[in-house]
């Protein structure tokens, strides 16, 4: 079943037709165990950035019904005492062996890392009692297993949520939530099977109990292509090779590296995001006067089409299954040789001087950088246009290109710096984001900045005008409260 | 057979054991006719650079005997005036539509460019006469039939002569082989299959006839594997990669342009080639003062990691297939969208200016840079370690790595540019080129540089003075003669 008989789902205008969501908040809570029927328990393994979200908000959420969530971990987890410390024992029953756990759950999240399901998915599927449904927050595990000739287990539900920002993110929002109903971060959801009629309300009521905003309906291929897609360009592969390169373009240009830092990953972490968060994306070109918005056009349609460009091929590579074998053998390869850190480069010796430079509040102040802004929007955009190209639902691209990264990334970004999100987010993150990082970087370098001394082109800025992303971005911009999203 | 009955076949020392190899040279020629028992015609197929150079070599070789070379080219084929211009015509019978050249051909020797031959190699197979050998000079095809489930066609030899450069030096070395006997490009050779015991000495004449100073065994799994790396590596990514990231930083550390293009380009192309190709790789430091050792030292050790963690990972994606999967894959995007060049970066508009700088003759004068050369050759010799390690046979790894590289690739560099190369190889090589170029560029901006403030590391540099490829490019250096390498 597709639809609900539990929340009331609604229909959003988008660009083009309509699609489905689901508005949350707290005042559903009630609703919830209905929606959990026959769900006596949830099983949440992994203690990772998602795991210990999601387990959080879910028994917050479901505290005083029947159902209780467990957290489930691999023996010899060096998570024990954190979860221990979080409320989750052994003695209550809340904490156990991994397979354990999935044995006894009715609903198994599984928010391990990839290249433990990867490893693992096998063994986690043996343990699962009959009717549980399989939970994931991440479509990795269908790539994997199309990659390997593997499947689902029959006869159980496999949903997905997943959370359009980082795990901290979802607890922050979420606590936040208490105080302004309605913040939190949004999620897709998916049904890709459904043998039993009850997956559409178990995902929508783990949603729902996640904080979720609104929960917007996708496919479990739709989001892993969106998801892994976005992580190797405007999410974070693309940001890194775009900092990188303007911060040389204003060396070379006579800026000092304090000026040259604050003006390429400060200005894109600050007021550009805080713009886009509250304002969208045109308002970026209009808070420019006259001399601003010449230099944000050149830069942006000198950008568009070199960000295009690794847009598609990347995409063509994910969609493929050829990028998802490059991280396999950089898995096998990372074995005996580890990971370089990139956070050694001669920018990010420059954090801290640039950091002191922020008004005391660390609120991103100061103007919007116009050429920083054209090449951060048109990849942003190019991003958007190759989404919508390859069918993904607007809800889907504007949270995959647009609000995860304003609302939840570049905040984090901005606390920590770009070099410590590419040397610490998800290992398939990672790799990804030293695969494609460099190509912006370089595109952008040879291809893009030498174009932007040319006159902009008026039809790249026409289109940019009339991008039906703006008007997905208003819908999805009602659909959730102004919250803060500065990092302690 | 893997002896050969017509040819003296020399056993020579490398590191760690023996190689098989033939020394060439036009005393050999009247073996021709009787190491090509029962081939009447050979078939070029192809009129790309490879294709003009082998047909004429191969003509010349063979003059004055029964053997005809004739070309075969695709209906349409721009290429045929110059065919005929260069005295393959459809009236004497050396000039014909490929299948029909094919079908009439003993030997036929596939030129066509790799994309082409994935599309069209099974009716080329289809029109092969009983008994006809398969000739490529590239393991493509090989990777194209494992990755798509095909197969060579059983009943005829299949064999591999790949000469160690470009085209036009194929035929330009041979042409000053009439004077210098020897002068050529160095081949290796592959038998795949042999039904009929005749490959081995067909392969070899052919290569005989090539002008090959010398020949070396390989398989055409490991030319393949060797080849592919290769071009995307020290040959030819990686050399774009080096030089944008050095030019950066000398511009970065007060050079203006011109001295930046300099110190970074024409020193690689010009006097570290120079030297290398006289002299052997530890000459480049040995060409240095005191303090331009120790510069060479920290260049060299702090590069070395990073330049092998990448070769390593192209290496893997190679063998793999993933790499192929993502060339077929751009295939099909740059039907739509062209690539674009990446010839108009900032350092290319300065090369006017940096070849006025060149003597009169354009000989490289001028000292080694001290860092450019510590960088460059830690990038090659990285490379050389991961292929031996890997097991590739000491001729191909020297041919592959060093060899090819400056006495081809980097003098064609200096005639023409880097970026000229990289934008009008094969078509395999420009995407390999633009995919790991960049991932050189970063790694070597954000992790080598950086760490080249530090002390040198001793057992890396331990480890470069007694690399067995000192030993293995010294006895490369006995088969061939000195050559002018200058391009006109």
């Amino acid at each position: 079943m597709t639809t609900s008989t539990v929340f009331a789902l609604e229909t959003m205008d988008v660009p083009g037709g309509t699609e489905t969501i689901l508005r949350g908040g707290r005042h559903l809570f009630p609703l919830l165990p209905r929606a959990l029927a026959g769900v006596r328990r949830i099983g949440v393994v992994g203690w990772g950035p998602q795991g210990r979200a999601q387990a959080r908000n879910l028994r917050d959420s479901l505290a005083g019904t029947d159902i209780t969530v467990a957290v489930g971990l691999r023996p010899g987890s060096a998570s024990a005492a954190d979860a221990r410390a979080h409320g989750f024992t052994e003695e209550d029953g809340t904490l156990g062996d991994w397979l354990a756990v999935t044995a006894d759950s009715d609903l198994v999240v599984l928010l391990i890392a990839d290249a433990a399901l990867a490893a693992h998915h096998r063994k986690i599927f043996a343990a699962l009692k009959p009717g549980a449904t399989i939970g994931l927050s991440h479509g990795f595990l269908l790539g994997h297993l199309r990659e390997t000739g593997g499947d689902f287990p029959p006869g159980h539900g496999v949903v997905a949520v997943c959370p359009k920002g980082m795990g901290d993110s979802v607890r922050r929002l979420y606590e936040q939530g208490a105080e302004i109903n309605g913040a939190g971060i949004n999620s897709s959801y998916a049904v890709h099977a459904d043998p039993d009629g009850n997956a559409t309300d178990r995902a929508l009521a783990w949603s729902v109990a996640l904080g979720s905003p609104y929960t917007f309906r996708t496919t479990l291929e739709s989001e892993y292509l969106s998801d892994i897609v976005g992580e190797r360009a405007v999410l974070l592969g693309a940001v890194h090779g775009i900092v990188e390169s303007l911060y040389t373009r204003y060396r070379l240009a006579g800026d000092d590296g304090t000026t040259a830092y604050a003006r390429s990953c400060e200005n894109i972490t600050g007021p550009i995001a805080r713009t886009i968060s509250r304002a969208g994306l045109r308002a970026v070109r209009e808070s420019l006067d006259a001399s601003g918005r010449d230099v944000f056009d050149r830069a942006y349609t000198a950008t568009y089409g070199p960000a295009r460009e690794i847009v598609a091929e990347i995409y063509d590579e994910v969609a493929d299954g050829t990028e998802l074998r490059s991280v396999i053998l950089a898995e096998r390869r990372l074995g005996t040789r580890p990971m370089s850190r990139i956070g050694g480069s001669p920018m990010w010796s420059l954090s801290d001087r640039a950091h002191a430079r922020r008004d005391e509040r660390g609120l991103p102040g100061g103007p919007v950088d116009p050429f920083t802004a054209g090449v951060f929007v048109a990849t942003m955009t190019a991003q958007v246009d190759e989404f919508a190209e390859r069918g993904h639902p607007w809800s889907e691209i504007v949270n995959e290109s647009v609000i995860e990264a304003v609302d939840s990334l570049l905040p984090y970004m901005r606390a920590r710096d770009v070099a410590y999100m590419v040397d610490n987010c998800s290992r398939t993150a990672r790799l990804g984001a030293r695969r494609w990082g460099p190509r912006f970087q370089t595109a952008y370098e040879q291809i893009a900045y030498p174009a932007a001394e040319h006159p902009a082109d008026r039809a790249l800025l026409a289109a940019f005008d009339t991008n039906p992303v703006h008007e997905a971005l208003a819908s999805a911009a009602k659909l959730r409260p102004a919250v803060d999203i500065s990092v302690g």
